[in-house]
């Protein structure tokens, strides 16, 4: 990357043996400065589209990253006290005060990604290079907040010094991606894209379902009240995210399970989800016939399918209730694809134009399931750890159980999946290093030679990612 | 410790790279003579209200300590060869013939922290510096039998020894802690401490549970017959068991769920009961709900609540009938707390006053659910690794998979859990060098420095536990 | 193993740490020339038996190799361009362009165990030395061509080559034993042994099932269609194997429960299996109790009793009606033992006659439970890492969360269980370095001498297997 490093130690996360250090540290060399390719994510397309300086230190690190502010929750820290957005009234505290009950408590982050992220960014972005704590927080927060004015702190500009050569966003089936408009308008589609997410049309157990589906058949002109409707309108929805950059779709039920139901089938669940009548198991089939539907579109138009599974969203009623969802308590389930997907796979997965990534928040599936299911169907790839799992450690255990049975070509590459702008590039970063580590590995040991490992490095930080992705 | 060391190398189970190596002896060394908070264990109180000398090394080292004979056992030895005791009649060995049995097979145990609590224990305690074997059977035992007879090897003594802060036993409900008011009366209260373990009057697949219950009610002039006062009941005697020292409760069910039910419901689950007409999931909803129970009264009594749960109990139905429980053959189990605890968190789980610390035998739940759940809930700390995880590489397992989600300070510190006594200055010793290895890569990695290694590595060996079971 | 070493480093695998390194070496240089046990595997008994040269190098090393045809699949080559038979009409390619379909794309399988055997292979067997790929294609199938027609690679002689005591085909009930019998008229049974797979009469799902137990009736002389014919036709059919060397016998069902039937329940479930009737939990059922019947043949005849269990076969539809079974599309699944082997255990465990070994493709569950119970039970032993987890990686797993609970003589030494024979030297040599590399380690951190640790190498690379499966 062509950000500075601060005080950030070159071999940082490299292995502590002196021999497969040196070879991390060249694999690594001919990698890092290779551009960031973004293919699933959570950034605003606000922020790009309008460009305005961020507000302030604590908006920008600490109020929209739930992985800082659910472990300040777990010490006993309210979430008022960290300006965490109520629905209802709020009573905002001054910026700096918060910032000051986060640095009082950074100690709590010793060991967890989110420290190394973090550090990352004061350095290689705001060349802060003490360690954050109470004693330098107001001074952190000023030299922040004086940079953010500067016009090279704005997120265009942070596009283009993090090297990032597409980034994509996540909107629902329902948005007017009124933001990627007027990036459109700019001529900034291909850098930063769209990605279509029908979860807020496809989930029957939301509130409104009826009413949402009613909407998703205005847009489109179609009688979403009959199934063929329905997926009519995915198929004109797809085609519109399309002319926003979109190359790609993601479900993220909690359950999962495919389906293979007949037409009849299909249109009785529809009629009772719209009645409000489908029980929890009939719910969880109409997902699973709905992933299938979304296969067959995939197969149709080639958009790349992304399923993000094995989360119980909203765990917290209170939580949900009092701020609503993405706000630190999702919880990982155990999940299955082996039996799950077997629907799915026996009719479209031998079709040369689908391509489906699977995530999991269940490492036990990684050797079990996933690279065994990946090793043999030439339409599925296994996406980068995902979530609490994108760290030092847990990209670790993801290559360890992974690679010896899918090898390198059937991963995806890295994505970085966040709503935290700043922490980009320190996750593409780390895993690189990663990457390197594990493949001086298999060069100390004499299972790979170093040519090798260049090409498949490369290829894991940005070629794979490219192709997969259809971001040429 | 301050205790001899003998011929344990002081680098033991540290870090093969010398870089590692180095800092993980400096950090070691940080923390090495802190005193030994064992807030959780099976100790027996009356060895230390007694304080007579132990009879001999066979009962001091293998009729109490299930993982030796159950591993003998696996070989092949029959456990009358061992001595270990049938309920109805039996006919012992020589002491000194069943040491030699165990040491002719102590082969068996290279590998496994047995060896290394057992090598430990000969070396630091004994002054044994010896490998054991049969060659050496007779005279290892000639050493133990003589040094036992001295007055510096009485239970009391070794506690001084082993530099034993404060040590807890546990007692269930109906036990009347006649040893703990010796201790009491001699003003050992606060270094010797009960735990309430209410699993004899919960679990009503237990026989005789109306007599128990009966019982429960007697000593607490409850009528435990109705829930309201099987409730009352332990809330009385809970604040009985906190006149020693007790600051916890223990909650071992095989099957784990939480349940919230109206008073009705709850009623109608304890006639069936009290009439042994309930269903095995019924019986499970029963325990549920007692969970729910104990949550709330720990909320109104401040007492730390602990779930040791996924073990199928009493296993080979063999054993248990010839020689009871508690012997060497409970076997894990697939163990799930996203959704078995949804119930109880979302009715108690922001409350200030509780605390719940929970134990696995499934490591899949580290990083699935025990670490996202501690890294959101403020109520919920994880265990130790419990029982067979209690080893060198179950440690690094469990910080490897546990650390970067939950942080260090939603864990526990550590507590040995043992009834193998002479293995408890061992087992801390172990979990010490672990946390010193895995800090030591922290820093090694330049992902932390070695001030707030040194700081994290106390706090895990001695401060939290001390803090978490209101220790102070 | 007294074949050449080629450009083989010959410290491959060890630790990259030095000092680890060098007790990795020193402890591997006492095992590596040991005699190779390969009690389970899937050669075909017909090389043995007719000894005629293998036709080519694609014959050889491709297709009978579905690890490496399914992994050039999921790269989206299909599969009758690898020759791949189909059941109906073949149309196969010259085997020479196959081949350099195969070293085109041979980079897939970097970071894989495929390409650890595959170069072994050349480099130890036919001295090829150079880095496989397109550009050598060529080169390397002809000197592979012209050795194959030397006497000296034939396949006795590889056996004898590759230093093999003793090797274990595999025969299902119905298998006639031809070659088999051949090679006890050359006085080669002992070399070359069978083991009894009774699947293809002892799975009611098996397409045929009444016709194949009617063959099963005559071929014994008992009425199989009563479950007390089957059984003891299962008898006699097990003496018929063990003249041809068989001391164990393997059972490979997809679902994994033990039960305990009467004699009523057991004859309805197979009436109803004549008849086509059972439901999908029945047809498990059915598989429980003939589990439980195997084990009691194997406490009366003493026969060693294989379990491979957790494996979705033949998972994709078309792959199994175009090209039928064993072409790479089994996946696993989750598995259970603790609950599932508890009918069979409290039945037959305590026999001093029987032996179990466990096999698994769900890692989760050499903690949780196989150590746990092998620590235990004597009858049952932990199998090797089975399938994909033969591998350096799986390997370091598997001994890394089992021997600190089962200790080492709970397992069961290596088997290869392949179909591919080139790879058996290798296979064995990698379990020899990763069993090295972990005693090293042991060593390293002072948990056991050097003495020990190459005691114990011997034993898992040689003694165990030899012993369990009664080959001496």
């Amino acid at each position: 990357m062509t950000i500075g490093n601060g005080n950030l130690n070159p071999d940082r996360l490299f292995s502590s043996d002196p021999s497969t250090r040196k070879i991390s540290r060249e694999i690594y060399q001919t990698i890092e400065n290779l551009p960031i390719i973004s293919p699933h994510g959570h950034t605003d397309p606000l922020w790009f589209s309008n460009n305005k300086p961020f507000p302030n230190p604590t908006n920008l690190f600490l109020t929209p990253d739930h992985y800082f502010f659910r472990m300040l929750h777990s010490q006993g820290i309210n979430l008022d006290d960290l300006n965490i957005p109520r629905l209802d009234n709020n009573n905002f505290l001054a910026e700096k005060s918060v910032w000051k009950k986060f640095m009082e408590n950074y100690y709590i982050f010793f060991g967890t990604p989110s420290d190394i992220w973090f550090r990352h960014s004061l350095s290689a972005v705001f060349d802060i290079n003490e360690e954050p704590n109470l004693g330098n927080a107001d001074i952190i927060y000023d030299k922040i907040q004086t940079k953010l004015q500067n016009i090279n702190f704005r997120p265009r500009a942070l596009l283009d010094r993090f090297n990032v050569e597409v980034i994509a966003t996540t909107e629902m089936a329902l948005d007017d991606l009124v933001y990627h408009k007027k990036l459109k308008d700019e001529d900034m589609i291909g850098k930063i894209i769209s990605t279509y997410r029908p979860d807020d049309v496809t989930d029957p157990d939301l509130s409104d379902f009826e009413k949402r589906l009613e909407e998703f058949g205005l847009i489109t002109n179609e009688n979403t009240f009959t199934w063929k409707g329905m997926v009519n309108a995915h198929r004109i929805r797809r085609k519109f995210f399309r002319e926003y950059g979109a190359t790609a779709t993601d479900h993220g039920f909690s359950s999962f399970i495919t389906e293979d139901l007949n037409e009849n089938e299909r249109q009785t669940l529809l009629d009772k989800a719209l009645n409000n009548k489908l029980t929890k198991e009939e719910s969880a089939i109409f997902k699973g016939q709905i992933l299938m539907e979304m296969a067959g579109l995939s197969v149709e138009d080639g958009m790349v399918m992304q399923i993000h599974t094995g989360s119980y969203r909203n765990y917290d009623n209170q939580l949900m209730i009092e701020r609503g969802p993405n706000m630190g308590c999702d919880i990982p389930i155990c999940t299955e694809f082996t039996n799950n997907l077997n629907k799915l796979l026996n009719r479209y997965g031998h079709s040369r134009n689908l391509k489906i990534i699977l995530f999991t928040l269940d490492e036990t599936t990684y050797s079990r399931e996933l690279a065994p299911l990946a090793g043999y169907w030439q339409c599925l790839r296994i996406g980068p750890p995902w979530w609490f799992y994108d760290s030092p450690n847990g990209i670790k255990r993801f290559l360890n159980q992974i690679v010896e049975t899918a090898g390198f070509y059937n991963l995806s590459g890295f994505n970085d999946d966040t709503r935290a702008f700043l922490s980009i590039p320190s996750r593409h970063d780390v895993w690189r290093r990663e990457v390197s580590n594990f493949l001086a590995q298999m060069v100390v040991e004499y299972r790979m030679n170093q040519n090798d490992a260049n090409k498949v490095a490369s290829d894991l930080s940005y070629g794979i990612a490219k192709k997969l992705y259809n971001l040429n």
